[in-house]
């Protein structure tokens, strides 16, 4: 509430000014993410995650900083412990001294919408920690948006010099997908006794997976998970990527197994140090980056006039979206 | 199977032709779509879903007899019972005389890839009946390419004369909001006793529900649930719209309530028949296609000399962005 009583002014102060070094309090902003200051990390955020004035430039003037946190994407579906192991590779990292960001995206997560439902704020021991950051992304943005959203939040916690980011979020959708591309190492949760349907959700995630983290492993079925994700492994599509996928079990609830499941992330980072690995990240990237770009810069009365045109039957989806490139693109 | 082997020949034919006119095949398959052939309705599902040659051709050619099917987006967590009530609503709209296309998006759906995990095919009922046609569509495509193919298959669909489609799809996910947001309605089911994750993600698509459905309506916890979303739609911020979405209690297992859901999502369809609400779900779409177009007429060899770039920390992202939007638009 403070926060973002104080937010405001200084967004709006912003909208004057052009160029960073012509923006003292930008400027001031910048050192203090870049000393790690929580507050104004929490006021960068809010800047870049609603795209207001300044937030482009103070991405812009903090990119030197980043390509030097560790970060770790969690997904899996409703019910499977996310949020508690992420709470415990928390405590984990944190005992090694290292800091940690969280961005939860996950509209489960207790620390994001999911907590109007009620006070399921498991992650209360590291609220009074200075080393952990928590943000809650909002699930519901504009079109496009949260995957961006998320991606400029993360790099501005790389910047402040957060050593390992983790990102929650639940693995279904193609927002879901991008966002689970952007980490260096994704883990996909999986538990045993979700019932069958929600196992199924596994079909559509085993794809993205670096490492899987079977939670809940002393429940009956966790062998039968075990065995069930070996299968699928070994159907994989993209076999010579994935197959080799670790396998670790975990008891988040009672911290068991969180030391090995690190390590396990940890030699998949290792092995992707290559520059090469990160060009092909930023490949994919940008193609979101341009996609959202491009997309704002369709004028809203062409799109308009065309919806009428198809609403009418007067003139075929795809035949619009020809003519309104055309008008766009130069060729 | 069959139908596979014949349809890859097919549509390498089409491959070496110009314009609908100088492909017959095409102009075959097309009046087979608009007299209902549901092998011709599969085979052109194949060629718009995969976008091959032919395909946009096909789309543009049929695109005149669309806007007449009713298209209903069911959606909602993992375990609420969705692919048994989209079979009840077939059942009872086929009992109606009136035919149905179903479209299964949902990961976990019996007939869609989850049924890899076990044979719950729980549709065979309407597996026989030529009334009813069923199309499942792969979860993981490219960017922002589940959303386009679903809707292209849907407009086939409705060109070939079925008067209801069912598309189902699991709640979460920008991707999955973009396809309810195709539907003419969509209906939100939950069912008590999911526990308190999944009830959780409730808090996500409560704004795109037009009607909402409890099922399992029997089990303790279906007078909280509806109280739960009583409260939330008191708080909802999109209160003007979605405020007064009905709620209805089923129980799809043994075919109670159905023909009540039907008639509330008739209600709402019955009320949105002006002009107008098509018109702005032509915007919606439009803007969509635009942005996969758009995206694809940027060259690769620009997205990776600038990650390159990016990646040495050369250059940041946005000036990145920028750049190649210069070098694409006119402006």
């Amino acid at each position: 509430m403070e926060e973002r009583a104080q937010n405001e002014p200084e967004a709006a102060a912003l909208v004057s000014d052009t160029g960073l070094a012509a923006r003292p309090s930008l400027c001031a902003l910048k050192d203090r993410v870049r000393s790690g200051d929580p507050r104004a990390l929490g006021r960068a955020a809010t800047l870049v995650e609603n795209q207001m004035p300044g937030g482009r430039e103070l991405l812009d003037a903090l990119f030197a900083d980043t390509g030097r946190a560790l970060t770790i994407g969690i997904t899996g579906p409703p019910g499977a412990g996310k949020s508690t192991l992420v709470s415990q590779l928390t405590r984990v990292v944190r005992a090694q001294g290292k800091t940690v960001g969280i961005l939860a995206i996950d509209p489960t997560s207790p620390y994001s919408h999911g907590a109007i439902l009620g006070d399921r704020i498991r992650m209360q021991d590291h609220h009074s920690d200075a080393g952990v950051f928590i943000r809650s992304m909002a699930t519901r943005g504009q079109l496009g948006g949260l995957a961006r959203a998320t991606f400029d939040v993360a790099m501005l916690l790389d910047a402040s010099g957060r050593d390992v980011i983790l990102i929650e979020t639940v693995g279904t959708g193609q927002d879901e997908v991008d966002i689970a591309e952007m980490a260096n190492v994704t883990v996909v949760v999986l538990a045993p006794g979700l019932g069958d349907d929600v196992q199924a959700i596994k079909a559509g995630i085993m794809e993205i997976a670096d490492v899987f983290a079977i939670n809940k492993a002393d429940l009956p079925g966790a062998d039968q998970l075990e065995q069930d994700i070996r299968t699928m492994q070994s159907f994989g599509e993209s076999a010579e990527r994935k197959a080799a996928a670790p396998v670790r079990r975990v008891i988040a609830s009672e911290g068991r197994g969180i030391e090995d499941l690190l390590g396990a992330i940890m030699n998949v980072s290792n092995s992707r140090t290559g520059s090469r690995s990160s060009e092909l990240a930023w490949q994919n990237r940008l193609r979101h980056m341009l996609r959202d770009y491009l997309y704002q810069a369709v004028p809203q009365a062409e799109i308009e006039r065309h919806a009428q045109l198809i609403s009418s039957r007067a003139e075929s989806p795809y035949s619009a979206v020809e003519q309104i490139a055309k008008s766009v693109l130069p060729l």
